[in-house]
């Protein structure tokens, strides 16, 4: 849960005033999203969302999310859609940071994916990667193996702290994986963190996506990936494999996967498990004093690092022809 | 900001099934109310509020708080009205907790409170005053003068950490007020928590009161000091004269205060500053680890406690025939 920014009424009613949007009603922080403070506003002609960009968020990356939320929506994607002021514009400035409004998407997050919920999440995966196709604009993923060891040399020294040995287990698997690291796997748009907390249902229809402030030009598989380690683990560290065959099953129904993606899924699944290892980890040894948020632990995907280290193909993450 | 406890997509479709108020659609948890758990809820039938009622608040008092905003929404006045289940009950549980729906209610808080605001919130007490006075639920209020003694008795030993000082301040004023405290003042249901956050506008426009939960038969002149105290001081801790006049005027447009509340009116406002003063002064010296919470500033109330003790009558908070 966030809501990191205050905002006065006089100074949102100003702001909101640029939009053709009506007048505000109401406007409530709400607990969504950790890199940004997001409000659910109401005006006299709806329901909306403002969000307010915090520090994390490069403002330089805002025209690259905001315009690919626009692309996807444009091709029948649910996902927020950006509203744009009278004078065109879909990015604003309110208490002093990059801000912006999007339409309302109803639905939730899943507190306990079954495999069907696996399955819808593929392929609206795959319907993203292909909606994102020819979206103009490039972001390169910071996030992928060329920033592993950075964020790996500022967790290092500490990071036996948190688990003994922990260091030693991370070199070695960042070792690896910058020899093995696929390099020509088909690739474009990818959301980059489609954890269940990003993605909508109402009841067992998927409604949306939402929070694209990961997507980046990157591997499809890499996403797919990312995927696997997000909804198709249980509590205690399991893999599911039934949930695995959904989700890509799923994936394959709206975009066939490639022999060389298919080689690279364990690779591909132990960077992505490392990846989001070393962010929780790197949060984790930083948690400034009176912080608000408490961190994830890192642990839960060294765990699930274990497991991709013992995969030897796709048909152990539950990949068949 | 507040949410305490997390609901699962099934528990909440289950517990919604009961009322007579569609299918949910989303539900977000809000950053409103410190002592509850609030969600606001999407159905096919509009938007409500959800609120899990947290251990601060005692279980035998809800009935009382339940009832007590249907008698006033039934009497006009705005504030969020329980919604039944189709078995009538307005009060059942969710997550091993407590919980009620009520109808959502558009506005905001605001920031910077000007004299129009205090005037509008004045006549809003005196209408709250009239309208729950034959409400015939009882509670009395353990925040008052005889609940001030056991709370200084869990903060004095270390009262002086937060200010040197403060403990020796605190137990004169207190053995003042138990001396001076009126007893037989006009009495009724009080709101007795009217701070900025509980009264929404929308424009200039005052569009409803929440958050009923320390609501409590008390002396009605208790908590106009009570809501003195939370909208007419300045940051700087210097009282407005000029939002006070307001304030008290507005009240008195709706209800007339007697000689007796107008004579009482200095010793009610140090009630109610040291009231604050002590609440906040036990939650900040028992703050738990990794809380997410940040408490309040108890010391914002000791100067204003030290305003009010200078004061020799109500004209000096802007009363006049």
């Amino acid at each position: 849960m966030a809501v990191y920014t205050d905002v006065s009424d006089e100074e949102l009613t100003a702001f909101v005033a640029d939009y053709a949007i009506g007048d505000v009603l109401s406007a409530k922080g709400i607990a969504e999203g950790v890199e940004n403070s997001n409000f659910l506003l109401h005006t006299t002609q709806g329901f909306f969302i403002l969000t307010l960009y915090e520090k994390r968020v490069r403002e330089d990356d805002l025209p690259f999310f905001i315009g690919l939320m626009e692309h996807l929506a444009g091709k029948g994607l649910n996902c927020p859609q950006p509203v744009k002021t009278r004078q065109g514009q879909a990015l604003g400035r309110l208490a002093g940071r990059p801000a912006a409004i999007v339409t309302f998407l109803d639905g939730m997050g899943v507190k306990r994916a079954n495999a069907a919920h696996c399955f819808a999440v593929g392929a609206a995966l795959a319907k993203l990667h292909r909606a994102g196709a020819d979206y103009p604009v490039k972001r390169e993923n910071a996030l992928s193996v060329s920033g592993w060891r950075p964020l790996f040399e500022q967790a290092r020294e500490r990071a036996d702290t948190v688990m003994p040995g922990l260091a030693q287990a991370i070199a070695e698997a960042l070792d690896a994986l910058e020899q093995q690291w696929p390099t020509h796997l088909p690739r474009g748009v990818i959301h980059a963190d489609l954890f269940p907390d990003n993605v909508f249902f109402i009841g067992p229809e998927l409604s949306g996506l939402i929070d694209f402030y990961f997507a980046c030009n990157d591997d499809f598989a890499y996403d797919l990936a990312i995927g696997l380690n997000a909804w198709c683990f249980e509590i205690d560290g399991s893999f599911n494999l039934t949930k695995g065959q959904a989700m890509i099953a799923g994936y394959q129904g709206e975009r066939a996967l490639q022999d060389e993606e298919v080689a690279a899924l364990p690779v591909l699944c132990r960077g992505a498990a490392l990846r989001f290892m070393l962010t929780r980890l790197v949060d984790w040894l930083n948690v400034p004093p009176g912080a608000l948020v408490r961190p994830k632990d890192p642990l839960e995907y060294f765990r699930k690092l274990r497991f991709h280290l013992r995969a030897t193909s796709a048909a152990d993450y539950g990949f068949s022809r």
